[in-house]
């Protein structure tokens, strides 16, 4: 036996979770030694990707949504990057790393047709590459594939054009910028903090502010001086209504998220939307999963400028709850264990 | 000399423009004997086209937006049916109708310059096939192309799906639903009287209700059970916000006008945003001008539809401000004389 700490959603919240109540960690034991059947496998959880959308999950589960809600007083679940340990699984042998979505405790049993409707994947890459194992959640895991399906299947990105991204240090807002730079796009993005805004000209933004203590209208006028081709949206709220004023004609807006709305209990109401009309934006929602046909294509292209060094990428394993506060810089992981 | 009535732009409104003072009735006088050098010739005005665009023209010069400002003290312009009656041109010969923007007047003295930059075209159609002129400036004009650029270009209409219309008697909207049922569509609309609703009905919608007087959030519930697919959205505002809560997963917005908007003198802000990024919803903007291309195939089109009599078309030639009141019903023309 050993420990199997897990960490259980126990209660749908009003606002920001809080720990301790909506999220509760329970210490609980695993059998590392209990025979296995034929297609079945033992992994131990090394990364685990705290990422936004988790909170749209905590809800009651007679709520409808993209994602289904999670499970009252199971553990959560999210992406991971998990090693087998154990296996009587050809399809996942012993030593390999398996990404995909899994129970947020720090052992699992499995077996090929769960870990199969789950779409797990062998990912062995890191072994020879020397990329960091978080990084597999991160750049090259959901969000990155975020960034990329949201330029290249709704953005209709040219070299010339101006991309402004917001909540730009963020785990998909990063990579946006960076590959849209790497595009030949003028690249312009804001975050909360003057370290995040520093962090931003480091990794290769043209132009970055503080929307915390800046005023995003000026901000925008001043370095996107060519107006916004480009929205890449993670925001919402206020500074969707703004950036509208800002839009060229038949620009773009990459619906990814809208971050400042997920804990407010009533949603904040945008203006400017005439500008969609007039100006003849496409303002198009779109969900990653979508787009998983995309996914050979992004891991080749992205883990290729990961190594041409040519894509910095911060991540961060901060606090369960940062993530939601803006508190967190980068990509948010918990590594729970080393290989 | 014959006398010559203008249209005169005289003042910017605040809110609903008023007669008498932000637009006003200038007589004056036309020379029907001058003698005409080579390549020009004189229209008379048959139809003028009152259409809700105008009232964004009737701005101060300084502001920008799609379509230009109105000449201060000059004439309003907008779509016309005229006829050619004395001509030097060969472009526009003597005693054919010539479709496009013209001044608001009676007679008006062009050359084939000027002409050729208007995009003024001789379309003698209605000689010979019966339809009525005013047809000309409506459902086969720029609120019909309107309305077929919106939904082929924009919708991505597909048979059996639902679409939602609003200013559904409107001179685009009555045409959008058309269309709509003809390509097995089920066809949804709402407009502002029970009378405009009985209409909607008679011309083969599968569901109208007057957004009035009934509760549009219920009406959508019980009219498209299966929720809505497309949007032909005219309105903006709350209509916006409560069927963004209406639309399936994937559902579009073809972004036509918010007509609710444009006598307010600070735009209302729409909620439910979130619904763009959750249901991949396109919200997608566009001016009829941008798809010129679309033109010969639209009127072939509908001029087939019409004489098929697949498509039922209501003109009111109401007063002018009608339009901009909600107070016109199908689409507003002015009958200024017969050929
Ligand atoms: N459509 C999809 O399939 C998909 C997939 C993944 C993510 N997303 C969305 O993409 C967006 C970014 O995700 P991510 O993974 O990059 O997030 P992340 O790494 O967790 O970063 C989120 C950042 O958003 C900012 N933020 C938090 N609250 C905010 C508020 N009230 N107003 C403005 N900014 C706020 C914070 O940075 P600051 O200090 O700059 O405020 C925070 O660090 C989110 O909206 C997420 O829901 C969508
Ligand atoms: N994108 C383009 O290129 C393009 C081209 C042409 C027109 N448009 C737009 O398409 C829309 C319809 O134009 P149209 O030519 O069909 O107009 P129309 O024939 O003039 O009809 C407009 C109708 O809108 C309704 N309406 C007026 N004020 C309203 C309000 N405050 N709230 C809700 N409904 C209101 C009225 O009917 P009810 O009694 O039902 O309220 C009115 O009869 C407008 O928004 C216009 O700007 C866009």
């Amino acid at each position: 036996m050993v420990a199997n700490t897990q960490i259980i959603f126990s209660k749908v919240p009003t606002g920001y979770p809080v720990i301790g109540e909506d999220i509760t960690v329970k210490k609980t034991e695993f059998d590392l030694d209990a025979p296995l059947n034929d297609g079945e496998f033992i992994v131990k959880n090394l990364v685990l990707s705290v990422d936004p959308y988790m909170r749209g999950r905590m809800r009651d589960a007679s709520v409808k949504s993209y994602s289904p809600p999670f499970d009252m007083n199971q553990p959560m679940t999210g992406h991971t990057m998990r090693l087998v340990i154990k296996s009587k699984s050809s399809l996942y042998p012993e030593q390999s790393y398996v990404y995909g979505l899994g129970a947020f405790e720090e052992y699992t049993k499995l077996n090929d047709q769960v870990a199969k409707a789950y779409g797990l994947v062998v990912r062995n890459d890191p072994k020879t590459n020397g990329i960091p194992l978080s990084n597999y959640v991160g750049v090259l895991g959901m969000p990155g594939m975020t960034a990329y399906a949201g330029l290249y299947k709704i953005g209709e990105i040219k070299k010339g054009e101006t991309i402004y991204v917001s909540a730009a240090s963020g785990a998909v807002g990063q990579l946006a910028g960076q590959i849209a730079k790497a595009q030949g796009l003028r690249v312009v993005g804001s975050a909360g903090s003057d370290e995040k805004v520093a962090h931003l000209k480091e990794i290769g933004f043209d132009g970055a502010f503080n929307y915390k203590t800046e005023d995003t209208d000026a901000k925008l006028t001043e370095l996107c001086p060519n107006g916004i081709d480009v929205y890449f949206e993670n925001v919402g709220g206020k500074m969707l209504e703004i950036v509208l004023t800002h839009l060229n004609t038949f620009g773009r807006i990459i619906a990814c998220g809208m971050i400042s709305q997920y804990n407010l209990t009533k949603a904040e109401k945008v203006g400017n939307l005439m500008n969609i009309v007039a100006k003849r934006i496409k303002f198009q929602g779109f969900i990653v999963s979508d787009y998983a046909d995309l996914e050979p294509q992004f891991l080749a292209d992205v883990t290729q400028m990961i190594l041409d060094k040519k894509i910095k990428y911060r991540k961060d394993p901060e606090a369960f709850l940062d993530v939601l506060h803006g508190r967190n810089f980068g990509k948010q992981v918990v590594d729970v264990a080393t290989p």
